[in-house]
């Protein structure tokens, strides 16, 4: 069984797994306030596109419950104001803010005051949630077929119910093979800096019963030389027009691996992961994150005083390079409208 | 000034610097006996293909102290047995092993006793070591030309002082370059799992005041499609007769992305690293390193219990993806003999 990386605690805050925490330990967060939802996702405790969208949506629910006497006006600017700190919380996923846009746009559109809007904004969190749920599992089936009974799938970064409301976006298919009895088996890229594959994904695979085997990032070429990998299943953190996205730092570098050795490429994420705003992927804004992250390992130096390092958290994908985008709408070809 | 890595102690011991606990702690070990020598070649306190040829000679010399007083036949017995043992430290690469060979071979052909056999072979490990310091230097000034005013290079694990008894031969260019004023900037793979490029490039090029940038592994793909990187320099355990050649895990996936870029990918090494008795890549043994190395970062663990990863310390890298071999002879191409 996937775990549930999200949910209400009973007062209504916003409970998640601490994912800084894994595996090393299991700590659930309660965050009461969009100030510490918004931190909890600048410190990636919640991450992943999807699921810092949901977390989001509901730490706006969360925040708001004090609010619920105000009169329409006053609650609506609260809302508004609560969902641009929350929005600039991270810059390269469009998730966030195609969640928080939803749910000032429904505010707006509701009548009444306080009371009346706050419900509305529950019922509709809730249902971001909901959605991405039902969405997991409609790219699960829709990826089934390119997982044949004893495929070797290579994956990147964590993509998983850790990631989403549900069962992931690149592991779907693969927790819904592994659902109807195919043998299926994961190479875990570790992803560095942060080691998402190795501390994440490698704990909700095994935690599944889904056979894994973790290596560092740069042994994949090897693998695909080889011949031991049938597939490479990633995930999107932006989509832009012409089918370019952004994924974790390491992603374009399977890409190229991948088409240099005839291995297929897809790309599994929700239709909302798609921004038709942004033609192509030289337009996405890439977060730059701290050279610290590189230059400490689990809290102790690894480079020498005085080093600096680059540590971008994204790259981008040309679409050339994708196989197919597996998404709850069907496996489909760019280019992409809303 | 490149740092020194091996020297005899005052006592006639191999005095190393432990490279297992840099850049935390530069600590200096002197080894006694083949054992010591061995054992410190297997955990990578001393590493590098040409480093680990050199230390064993020498390690032989200091094992082979006490035994000055041994008649020829039980001095040359002891010798083929301490040899024997230090070369089964390490499996890939082919210097060790030569070192060990070259040893034992000027031992056997030198007439007298133990004393007389002790001081050729205390000759011939300092000729080693001589002869490689001069190579390092060659293979800078043969290397020279690929590197332009301004140029950055990508280079991936250490192949510097720390790996030679000189300055390096990936980096030797590098040092050569920076010593005649010209500008040259380094991206360092970090290497992972140990982080060889962080702890080890990272201090020596920064010790010789050399501009450098640490990266992930997985960032050389989009730095070389921003056309960041002018020319990828990397060192070799084991060049075959085809010029198929084995080195640091992450080095093929470098050769694929540098092919796929336009990017020239050079490949630079001792003459001593060429090992004509295989005809290619599928021949050289890969040595298998435990898996904590990947599931367990800087003592903690990274991937949760019951995780198996998949550690190969090396790949290979075919022929045809080198634009050429920078060696201590010139900038050569295969096929090679010895």
């Amino acid at each position: 069984m996937p775990i549930q990386a999200i949910s209400w605690s009973p007062s209504g805050a916003v409970r998640i797994i601490d994912q800084r925490a894994l595996p090393e330990a299991e700590i659930t967060r309660d965050l009461e306030s969009a100030e510490s939802v918004a931190e909890a996702i600048r410190q990636l405790q919640v991450r992943g596109a999807p699921l810092i969208g949901i977390a989001a949506a509901m730490g706006l629910v969360a925040a708001l419950r004090d609010h619920r006497a105000a009169a329409r006006a006053r609650f609506l600017a609260r809302a508004q104001e609560l969902a641009a700190l929350l929005s600039a919380a991270r810059p390269t996923a469009v998730n966030l803010r195609w969640a928080l846009d939803r749910m000032v746009r429904v505010a707006e559109s509701t009548p009444g005051d306080g009371t009346d809007l706050w419900e509305r904004l529950r019922s509709e969190a809730t249902a971001i949630w909901e959605e991405d749920r039902a969405m997991c599992r409609k790219i699960g089936e829709h990826g089934l077929n390119i997982l044949p009974d004893g495929a070797n799938v290579l994956t990147h970064c964590n993509t998983g119910a850790l990631a989403t409301g549900g069962i992931g976006t690149a592991l779907a298919p693969i927790y819904l093979a592994h659902e109807q009895g195919r043998k299926v088996h994961v190479y875990v890229d570790e992803t560095r800096p942060l080691l998402q594959g190795s501390r994440l994904t490698m704990w909700e695979l095994l935690h599944a019963g889904i056979a894994c085997t973790l290596i560092t990032d740069a042994t994949a070429a090897t693998l695909m030389r080889q011949a031991r990998i049938d597939v490479v299943l990633v995930g999107a953190d932006r989509i832009c027009a012409n089918g370019d996205f952004a994924n974790k730092i390491g992603t374009y570098s399977l890409a190229v691996l991948a088409r240099h050795h005839g291995v297929p490429f897809y790309c599994a994420a929700p239709w909302s992961t798609v921004d038709a705003t942004l033609a192509d992927g030289d337009l996405i804004p890439i977060e730059q994150r701290p050279p610290a992250e590189v230059t400490m390992v689990a809290g102790r130096r690894a480079a020498p005083d005085g080093a600096t390092a680059l540590n971008p958290a994204f790259d981008v994908t040309p679409a050339r390079y994708v196989t197919g985008f597996i998404t709850d709408r069907g496996v489909v070809q760019p280019p992409f409208g809303n």
